[in-house]
């Protein structure tokens, strides 16, 4: 059978293997002073254009997601998400753990608005009680979002400049940047990411990896102390080399890009094989993830052949369901797939 | 030049990249769900002789420590540790990050004393402000010791009589688990801590491992929620496969305890070669990190041949040093150490 | 000029200050274990009807709120509030300060609906990734709410009965709880309050005390070591004579009884004389405070004259605003702003 | 029988009493705005000579702690005070509670040193291991310390020197400040305070108030959003107007001066009548608190007569005892000590 239920349902790219194999037994020091992430931050910095950037290398979304915005904030701030933002739903609260309120702005298919995060702004402002209320520290946006879609250069730079206005750093989200920006509905490349916000991750786990998140702060931003802070969270690795040497791999001969679009590629043909045979979708997603609205009988038809997530019921008795390519995703699973529908 | 500054320079077992390479393309769930977690659970169980344990794999140290730790104390406890205990010293605050405060006691060798908690505890509860201060609410010891000590039989059951008098949980921090119980001085086995403790976990990261820690609640004891706990702390990895993975293979054949042993022997080597050489010790130590005391030439003479960590300065000019050795640790290593001095 | 601002804009009731005056020099211990404090604890337990009543007396709302709170939830619970709810929105972030989330329900003129609640809770526990999720621990209500209605007892009972299958305290705010009970439109005492719900307080500040909110556990069932959580929370007095005089003050001769039933009087006065001249209220409130839709004009002439609260601007122009009355409100204030309309 | 436990068994003094009273149905905006807090402020800022001082008033001391502390520090960094420090042992963990590890330095009759603060952070520095422990932040220290000692103008600009060169804000807690500044043995007035730190608190709740207690940024430099601050940890009392009139009271014609004046000379008259009958002290106070050192029968022969808290026992058998005095100690409690005696 195959698995269509998420992007992390295999190992790692077998490039990483290999070179793991290969390095095994190079010693090296811990905590992220090795060489192989010495390397990976060199060439990390040569593909966002930012040679001054501060890198980090974390090992898992929720830790690198709390670990910034705690590390970003001050403790009176809260961070604004989409409502559907992963921080507000699906980290076990780790934001507020932390001590941040996670201020939620509306949705429109897993992204905000510029337009309403202005207006939450001003109405924040002209409420003469907003001093009793958690400041606004922080915006933060998924690219591409929960849903599967992406923000376009337009929608990007609005939303950066009424953080700017505020004096909000933006924090983009790349738990599944690579798809985001493989997806030909792009219109930004990674180096306008990196210009675009003040800080933000490369997704590995989601994207070839084990595991790891590399987190950048473009302008060599960091805050002060900021690998106190990561260990502090519990997220410091003591053999950072496991990291340095996947993003180095990732980032060797543009690696990260072309299995993005591989997986970009088996998406946007599932899309189409869904798509043939008559069935719309809740998103219009043209990233990794894509859902189709199943009925109850379609859904039967595909038990214990292909794998996949069921995301909500719907008022009228269908479901609506997500099908998850990855970088691993082989092309005769989706043949597979359209073979049985 | 060999590496004696830690015992994570290297990377895994090579068992464990094999497994990795052969399971690569095999799909599995996320979040510990995965068939590797399983079958490791199951050997752990099996190995520590406790069929009903609750068990969590964890990627680092200071993350599992403080996860335990805030997952088991009320807010209003804190932990008691010696006053060289890791998360009273080196944890970047991980634990007051959570919320707790670490209540420290005289350390010895870098154990505590029985007798001493138990004075601790009678005075704490003699002054009658007691309630305005943090309460006791768990013992924390780590085994061996951040000195490579090791405490006996007799000791531990003596701190867990205490410990079981005031209704605190004993925890034991095993981050060198391995090595304490392949020590020759050692007269407990791993069903002994577990039958001793109410809380362990088992080393991964400087045992053999890429990374990874295993918790163990022994009688199936694990707070109420613990799974959403670990969410919440940063500390659930996507790909819960590669910590299965790497604990079943250490489990299997028991290559946990082989490969500890290896790296007694090479310690005991190490050990040997340095007292040849009328070099003394500033602590005993019957597990893999040695302290040999060197004077500014002894050190001068090592330099850019074998490295090492200077741990600190002492009155007379000399200085303690830590050799560490592991699983990874060459016979030629030794060899080539011994031939210098 | 009057005010009808808030309901603290004076001091004490006249018995407080002078039971102040006359107990000055007698010498009592502090943090709450002087002899007012247990005379005013023994009233409470008779005037709610619950002999075995933990009651601890704290300063002011929001530390009341979130000391309750964090000493009830387990760390990987949140709470459940309307999304009105005065720890939603205008604490500052207290609750995420001490490390959890407010989980937030639909509103209905301030108020929870028994049939939301559940439907939440049932939709939580359906969704097979809630534990990745932070647990409802607590469901929180105001009485009255934020927006001064209240909940009838059959609707206390309905929540009340849904907390009780799904394991969730009820915890009621009683900030206002005087003006609640005295109002017409209430068909619940303090002795139903202290049945239907398993912890709530009885503010003080607001009704005639200068500082002070007494915590009741109502069967006994104060969280363990609750007195060291009020301590760690900032919320112990030194000199809780100053809370248990007031308190034992206000509960002598139905002392608080009395002055929230004229704070009634008077704000059921202040509605009629709006009404009577057809000027419509955005809610309609049984309590002390009442919120009036004035237009531009209306509120220009008023200016200057009385002093009001400006709640929020309505899309026609006009404005929704708050007048609060209190123990303290004079009827010559009421008929002065009932002269000048 | 007269009490002598704490400086805190009396109600507050009179003239608060009667401006209470007098003041009762004024109406005035909550939170601090009021008319008291602003005259208040304003003899506080002529007082200590800081017509910029930014100045906060709270209601009890541990909440002004934390406050401060968790105010001032970043999420990274933890405390220095002395082991005895009030917030070291008896704020239930406040500290750690808002994330801060308390950083202990040795203690000399309640005091730390300049010498052995230096000591501490060349070694802290030194130690390359620094960025995995907590970063030193701000320096915690009591005037009078918790033992009634207090320190002299040298010892403060010495360790202010040391907080300046490390970049660490001194923090005075003032809880007891007046009886400090009143001793004969103090060689710094109220201005050599506000000079020498970076914020410091003025205690109320133990000189002359009900409540209370002013927090001074000498030079207007509050963190931003420091009422925000406020208000998330449960300090801000809703009647500010309780807190402005006690200080505004208390700074009127130096009533703070010439109250703990009173407070000293009673001290120091318990002090002579304990000395004159050859009774030695734990510690050489200057301040408010006596620590005469009492023999079991001495301790019988004045059970029932007066009152006192018993500090510690002694190995011979003896005991350290704790006198306080306070503003409203009557010159004839003290003869009748002295009668007994």
């Amino acid at each position: 059978m195959y698995s269509f239920t998420c992007d992390y349902t295999e190992g790692a790219h077998p490039e990483i293997l290999k070179r793991l194999n290969e390095s095994n037994f190079q010693q090296e020091p811990g905590y992220g002073e090795d060489s192989f992430c010495a390397s990976a931050k060199a060439r990390i910095r040569e593909a966002i254009g930012c040679p001054e950037a501060d890198i980090f290398f974390l090992v898992g979304g929720t830790q690198t997601n709390y670990t910034i915005i705690d590390g970003m904030l001050q403790g009176y701030q809260g961070v604004l998400a989409a409502q559907t933002g992963h921080i507000a739903v699906h980290e076990a609260g780790a934001i507020e753990f932390s001590g941040h309120k996670v201020l939620t702005l509306p949705q429109h298919s897993g992204k905000i608005d510029a337009g309403e995060l202005k207006a939450w702004l001003e109405a924040f402002y002209a409420d003469e009680t907003y001093p009793h209320m958690v400041q606004p520290g922080m915006v933060y946006i998924s690219f591409p979002s929960e849903y599967g879609t992406i923000y376009s250069r337009t929608e990007l730079e609005a939303i950066g400049e009424i953080c700017k206005h505020y004096g909000l750093p933006l924090f983009i989200d790349g738990a599944r940047l690579g798809y985001g920006l493989a997806s030909p509905a792009a219109d930004v490349c990674l180096k306008d990411i990196a210009r675009l916000c003040d800080v933000f991750y490369i997704g590995g786990t989601k994207v070839g990896a084990l595991c790891g998140e590399a987190v950048v702060f473009p302008r060599g931003n960091a805050p002060a102390h900021f690998f106190t802070t990561v260990k502090q969270h519990g997220a410091l690795l003591a053999k950072g080399r496991l990291l340095g040497l996947q993003f180095d791999t990732l980032f060797t001969d543009d690696l990260y890009g072309k299995i993005s679009a591989h997986a970009i590629e088996m998406a946007l043909r599932v899309k189409e094989v869904f798509a043939s045979h008559g069935i719309g979708f809740h998103i219009d997603s043209p990233t990794n993830q894509q859902f189709p609205i199943l009925s109850a009988e379609q859904m039967e038809a595909l038990k214990g052949k292909v794998a996949f997530e069921v995301w909500e019921p719907l008022p009228d008795g269908r479901y609506v369901t997500r099908f998850a390519t990855s970088w691993a995703t082989k092309p005769e699973a989706v043949e597979y797939l359209a073979g049985i529908l």
